[in-house]
């Protein structure tokens, strides 16, 4: 099972992060993202949206970070990280929306900005930074995890972009919940780091 | 089982649209979007993102059209909507990302701006809408529906945005696949429409 992988993606990390905590075995396909690798002919029949990462399971081709987590939970890992009952599989779901939406263009646009000079708005990404972060405190105050009192991919998929906030300019110092819960994640058996992280 | 509901959200609508098509009964509840409604504490406690629509299914309360479109279609209708083979279920998994991400921030944020008044940025929303609009569009090209050659939530995922285009100023004219797609929607047995649609 190959992952088209680029080192500095969030998105990258959480497939990379899920495979190391589920002991999924991955093999890692570096792509030439500064020579526009991603955006040939190749690439982009197996992802039109031109982006990373993309999964490549014996001729199972799936892009969207999310849409590869719910993947390789299912096929490959304990249901423990996603449970298949509708009502729990579906609380993990609403925190998949979070991580493609609020997340990404929250820290994770700020990011973009700041570390690669993506022409977006910074202000717009501090101004969703700002009204997505108090609500993952709020929530995490009363939650040691996002659902279900355990690790799911909900965290895993939420975690990059919150974790390398600080990259975006957006400081976590105010929010001892977050901070914790990022403790938590670090400390799982088999974590693995990405830069910045 | 209650949909906190707002006629013009094309939100709120696909998940109308996916009971009608799959026969589930719901119960509307019209909510005072002008007044704040969704933002008492009451909703907030429903939903902390201040979001309609939100599910109430005999307590079990969800928030996000995509996660309530792969609940209700888990627990309440053919598995021909939301397939339970894990490739084929990610497959279906990428659109509602895309739903959630690409379609929200081109045509349905081009719409919250012209119908709605909303702050975000018109050319960015319509520099999405350019980047997206041509990707459905040569997909559509070879696919009936977006997965599994049948309609499946993907389909009513992200139909709404993209069928209210125009209310943005967004014009669908160049896009004959995908109005032929809109076509085929718009003829399932059971079809429900929306104001602009």
């Amino acid at each position: 099972m190959k992952l088209y992988d680029l080192e500095p993606s969030g998105n990258c990390y959480k497939v990379r992060l899920f495979c190391a905590l589920a002991k999924i075995p991955i093999d890692l396909v570096p792509v030439d993202f500064m020579a526009g690798e991603h955006k040939t002919a190749k690439f982009l029949s197996m992802n039109p949206l031109g982006e990373l990462p993309i999964l490549d399971d014996n001729g199972t081709i799936l892009r969207d970070s999310q849409a590869i987590l719910v993947y390789l939970a299912s096929k490959y890992a304990s249901e423990a990280w996603l449970p298949k009952d509708p009502a729990h599989a579906a609380k993990v779901m609403q925190w998949l929306s979070t991580a493609a939406n609020e997340v990404q263009h929250g820290p994770g646009d700020a990011r973009l900005v700041d570390l690669f000079g993506y022409k977006i708005d910074k202000p717009t990404t501090i101004a969703n930074s700002n009204a997505i972060l108090p609500i993952f405190e709020a929530h995490l105050a009363n939650n040691q995890w996002l659902e279900m009192g355990r690790v799911t991919i909900a965290d895993i998929a939420c975690y990059p972009y919150i974790g390398l906030s600080h990259q975006g300019g957006v400081s976590l110092e105010a929010y001892l919940n977050i901070r914790a819960w990022i403790g938590r994640i670090k400390a799982l058996p088999n974590y693995i780091a990405m830069s910045g992280i």
